[in-house]
């Protein structure tokens, strides 16, 4: 068994209002040494295999088919035997 | 600087829809080895303060009061100095 873990974030200057609402927000509640808020989603996946490089080609391949939209994301994929 | 990476994720037995559908599509496209798939966020803060318990303190209390909904989100605070 394996554990990869998906980091999706978003290419330099997509915009990230997710970001940029929370960082709005904080400083309406009177956080105001925050200088800057980034989102990033994570999918953990855990996969039955017995090979390392097939998951990570795999998890690759699922990354380009349908987790990540090539246009506005980075992807950074982690594995791990578990 | 001090930066704060808040990882946001679901309690157990809290149901996530957006991973349930992640694997099922996963199947769908032929990845049949893929068992679980499950969603985390992650809010990356940029602080601007001299002292990291100070920091860690007020990260805690912006999970508390925007960040997280303590009834269906379990969070997870790591601090570095920048």
């Amino acid at each position: 068994m394996f554990e990869a873990k998906v980091t999706i974030g978003l290419k330099k200057g997509i915009s990230d209002p997710e970001g940029t609402n929370t960082l709005k927000a904080l400083k309406l509640l009177g956080f105001d040494n925050v200088v800057e808020a980034k989102t990033t989603r994570t999918i953990d996946l855990l996969i039955d295999s017995k090979n390392e490089s097939d998951v990570k080609k795999s998890v690759e391949q699922m990354c380009q088919r349908l987790l990540t939209n090539p246009v506005v994301h980075t992807y950074e994929i982690k594995v791990v035997k578990k």
